[in-house]
């Protein structure tokens, strides 16, 4: 099983960050990025699971992640 | 620049549905997961350098980061 903290990092949430316009950004920023994707992640794969079982599958497919996304 | 798509790779999205309780995962579900991920991740980098710039400064910070996490 992954760490929730090893699978988003902070280095490629400042290239999102520049990519975006930024011309400068903060260590506490882009931690802060990864955080809030990391959050937000978690809590869509969650719904979708929850929505796979729902529909009696064991398997999640695209259909679980675009309704929780709709939630969300 | 990083290309978005590179950015949010479709593995380790299953690997974070499997860690929500998922028994197995679609291709198209992991894929459709980084998605939504890399979408939503622009939208907030987006807003904060807008909140940025918008406060007279050229480095995005923690604080524009977490007024474009609220706004969403």
């Amino acid at each position: 099983m992954p760490r929730k903290r090893s699978i988003i990092a902070a280095a490629p949430m400042a290239d999102i960050l520049r990519h975006a316009g930024a011309e400068r950004v903060s260590e506490p920023a882009a931690r802060a990025l990864a955080d809030v994707v990391k959050d937000f992640t978690f809590e869509i794969a969650k719904d979708a699971v929850k929505f796979a079982k729902h529909a009696g599958r064991k398997t999640v497919k695209r259909e679980d992640i675009e309704l929780a996304r709709k939630r969300i």
